[in-house]
């Protein structure tokens, strides 16, 4: 029987952009997990009751329910300990979690900023509302107000890339010669903008975008293949 | 025959800050080797002549030498490998480096905007004149400019230090229940200033002062007690 997963959608049923979602899903492909995803939007509470929360992803294994996409993947790595390694171990586990956090304070608000008007575009209609509540009392502001002019945010996140583009500068992957849990962090942050927004983030030569086109070509073409922008 | 490693001194021959110098010297205390580490200044070039270049660490160990902090690290754990890891395998050294790229980007700079009034006051003084000219031509303004008002500057780093304050929430190292290379490479952000500033960094109900206490009180408080100010 294969795993279930309850992963954020937008308009459309394919349009997949949560991040947490993307690292649990790269991870399930690590670990060659066959996973049976199941389109959710952010009001459907009522249907991920039974995990006791309110927020996707939400993993079922069996009689196993598993939520918060870091418990998740270490549940994956700790129960399939015979497959592929998320982690390398402790330390390695320690390095991705810092890169999680990092990814919170230095990335995924600026590409938030970015995406903004073309992610409300891109939401269930049902969503909208929510969306907007949410997000504003989050903020603190309005979410025109939060949307940045494009040009200075892509060259702010850009900057704030440069410590993986100087480990990027040794090695193929953010986890060595290998991608590994690491990488699908950051890939994640960039799924997320891949599948509502047409804005390029990244410029063709620098190593970061040749880094998330290899993980792009990952299990054939896995994280390509997701309804969203070319770019 | 012990090891021996050039090391960055300040007026006294005992007053040790450099950051990558502290980073090697923990990484030696991790791997039990027992160390001879002998005071260098900017301008004496000529004592590391034989090393092929003009930047301490400068590692001795026999017939071998070897610089620059992370290659020496790197050597002390493949030659080393029966002592205890720094890495703990390939995901934990890529996560180290990001680590350290990390605080290039992210620490070093608002640290050095702190404590620069009082590291010139520290600095030999042969080396004063070569460190304001190198210092000056790198940041392309006057020492003087570079140095920050204190408080703005210090509640920055504070939050810069974000990802390390939500990791140290799960656990009590940066590498997870016992410390290793990732947690020394911050650290030496912290003896770097420790060594010549009394500006207290950090407020002490702060999770990463409580981890840095930790670290100072490793390997019978060794970085504690080097010559500085306890703060």
């Amino acid at each position: 029987m294969p795993l279930k997963l309850y992963d954020l959608a937008g308009a459309e049923d394919d349009r997949r952009f949560s991040p947490p979602c993307w690292q649990v899903k790269m991870a399930l492909k690590h670990k060659g997990l066959a996973v049976e995803t199941i389109p959710w939007r952010f009001t459907e509470k009522d249907a991920i009751a039974f995990s006791g929360q309110g927020r996707v992803p939400v993993l079922m294994d069996g009689d196993t329910t598993v939520t918060d996409s870091w418990e998740i993947v270490r549940y994956l790595e700790t129960t399939y300990a015979d497959r592929p390694s998320l982690f390398g171990g402790t330390m390695g586990e320690s390095g991705a979690l810092f890169i999680k956090f990092w990814c919170l304070q230095a990335i995924n608000p600026l590409i938030f900023q970015i995406i903004l008007p073309d992610l409300l575009q891109h939401l269930h209609e049902k969503d909208q509302a929510y969306f907007r509540e949410s997000r504003e009392r989050m903020l603190g502001m309005t979410l025109e107000d939060a949307a940045a002019p494009h040009d200075a945010t892509i060259t702010a996140l850009r900057t704030a890339l440069t410590p993986l583009r100087q480990v990027l500068a040794r090695q193929l992957y953010l986890s060595g010669e290998q991608p590994s849990f690491a990488d699908y962090v950051v890939l994640a942050q960039f799924q997320w903008a891949r599948s509502v927004c047409p804005i390029q983030l990244l410029a063709q030569d620098d190593p970061v975008y040749q880094w998330r086109d290899r993980l792009l070509d990952a299990f054939d073409s896995y994280a390509r293949g997701a309804l969203g922008y070319p770019v």
